[in-house]
């Protein structure tokens, strides 16, 4: 019963899929006329925390941020897209992963500007953990992010003095 | 000689020391009340920046945050106060470590909420990599955030697969 | 030729389709905490712009604002997504057809809580208009916004006293 | 008994009247360095929201944009001020109308460069509708506008599809 | 001559009346659900320096505020109206008299609950000041202003250092 | 016994010191890229706030401000910080002197902009004027300006004609 109870809840990245397109206007912008990092930031955070929420079907909020690199500029007046989809959802907490490209107005090709990783918890009204429903992804990237989640998570336990690095299997088996 | 001039240029990590307080007004809230995620990043990436700034005495754009963790939550009305440091230098890139303590008003008693670790890269105007000054480490704390940013950093490289996790020696030496 | 160079030129709907989901936060609400007009209409101007900027391949200004019914209120936490599609193309204009919808946190169900209809000229840098491409509507809807628009492009030329009403051919017919 | 009432409660639109000068701001610009159009719409909302609210005595909710036109770009640094009037009371709905003017900072010469028509409806604490104060036009210029504003509304609904083209005996007078 | 070129430069308070009528809403507020006091004085700056431009008819920058007096809390949902007038022309100088009203949406009653006084310094494009048209006060209150400033302004000196106390002669009939 | 207990809750300077660092970026600067007096004035009485909070610890409202010189312009791309000290507590009312540095980029040279006089009444839920600690002052320049403070007030209290001219010892003293 519980199995099936279980995949009635199971869903996909797809499911929790969110974007946001806007632009860069220069209250948004540092004083070299570049998307300011903190804004960028803010603005991850909330379509991370929609897509979590879609998922969660549950208020949920920020635990932590995994990894954002920022690997290119943003400059004033570009078109900035970010998508948001949970990557692997555990007890409590989700995983989302967050892609950022920016299309420019002149040649009108998208470039990956940037990657995020951000973890949220499902809470109730009183601020307490519960569960959330598990997910299945199905692309080959999507199945890639999924594993890699795992070591990730381990990672953080491992740093956080909460999981013996010689209990952190999967991640361990990245160094030997 | 060019030791000597490496010394000069050798800063301590109070050198950086950069400190904000200020409040959790409405405008900074999300729908509980509490301070909103990417409003807390975007004060702590401000913060950051000026740290790194004071040691590079460049401009500086932020380049990866490798860890943030919420580990509580901040109350509208809260009186909040951001401390951040540089805890490492490489070359081109600096480490900065960022506190953050809610002080409430009813009984003055400064709690940790949170612990944040940004990477910036010192840049010309072009925005070519510049090199940065070396970091000592003074206090017991600032030297094992000083080792550790090594581990941070070849970890970075591992993830992004530009260095093979065998030669990542002290990152390694965790999982042995 | 011409007609080769126009159906290069032609652009579909879809092409412009730009989506934008965002969360109403306590700085977005009036005093009985619904989202404040005043935002609903900026966050519309910033989301038709870029369609309109897509499908014109131009720097692109807001003309005129055609109409916006406020149907439902929209409260504080709502998830809040905006979709703008080009409806129709004029010499060196541009109408843009903008829906908007709430998903609760609740139900899960997206509600239709406004539609609205902007017109944006397209601009050189000396602010002179240019020529756009032409718009071919696909589906049933497309259309019909795109034969309606013709009739609010004459009603507005009507009311600012550009044309005739006996020579608003299409806008008469609704009357006869 | 009625009739005493209700010429108690009329209004002129002067009663109404709302000024607001204001600067624009970096903060309030986009890309090209001229007033963002958001940014007009919100003020525009907030200003004709204030003379309603002065008419109906009642909290207001925008009810509809009938019509907006940019005919002037407005750059960062102008002195803008919007000046709004209720044009004509309906059962428990308004029209207000807004001109807005740019006085520059070198010739001292104000040019108006907007003008604005804003529907709102009256409501209880429960958001019912409730009815507003009739309005009695003064000038020359407020009875054309007070005309004008009951075409405008058999237009709305027309459109809409809740009136019989046919009935709209005002509007359809245009046409023939 | 110079009498002449003087008394055409000469202009009145009204001449640099400045309105300006705005919501209190929730992204303007303290924890307390008043109008917070920087975002009070923010407003005053901008409508104040507003003022003293439509005097000078040059840039001016605020030089100094002599006083503000926060007689009572302004409440989330307030329409808030501020009116600044230039009180008396010195040099190179101006001091600007504001004066902010309450108006309650329940009762309709405007109450008094600021006035401020700020200063301002005309300058050219190198930021070197640069004269100012005198002022010619009408009314008995403006008069009373135009004499109250020249006793603010030998205060202000005296406090700086940089006018003795015996010689600010009108300053000190107050005290004899 | 009483002698005792105001002992114990006698203050320093010190204790309420409150630091703050920011940047100023495009959004809060003026149309000639200086930041906006009226942003400053805003930075100021939330840092100032808090200093009197922690003093008071009890809720804290602006009451006045004294005096603010703006001495010079601040432009884009600073870095700002304010700091906070409680000058003199008076029965429910607590003066604040707030410094302001600006340092530079280039040079790395701190420079004073500015100073301010904010005071602030400590209030209890109700918003009736509660008693506060006593402050001690350390230094020479803390003594300063705690006898200062009361010059400042009887200044204050003459202006608002609620003290006579002749009574106010300590200022009179500076005409004499």
């Amino acid at each position: 019963m519980l199995t099936v109870k279980n995949k009635m809840h199971t869903k996909t990245p797809e499911n929790s899929k969110t974007t946001t397109t806007d632009l860069v206007l220069p209250s948004d912008t540092n004083s070299i006329n570049n998307l300011f990092g903190g804004e960028l930031l803010a603005r991850m955070d909330r379509v991370a925390s929609i897509a979590a929420g879609k998922h969660a079907e549950q208020i949920v909020v920020t635990a932590s941020i995994n990894h954002v690199a920022f690997s290119r500029p943003v400059p004033l007046g570009s078109v900035l897209t970010l998508e948001a989809k949970v990557s692997r959802a555990f007890t409590t907490s989700l995983e989302v992963f967050i892609e950022v490209w920016n299309e420019s107005r002149d040649n009108k090709i998208k470039t990956k500007v940037n990657e995020a990783i951000f973890t949220f918890v499902a809470v109730d009204k009183n601020g307490n953990p519960v569960k959330v429903p598990q997910l299945l992804p199905e692309t080959e990237i999507e199945k890639q992010r999924f594993d890699a989640a795992l070591r990730r998570r381990q990672l953080s336990l491992v740093l956080a003095g909460k999981l013996q690095a010689k209990d952190a299997t999967e991640l361990k088996a990245l160094f030997d």
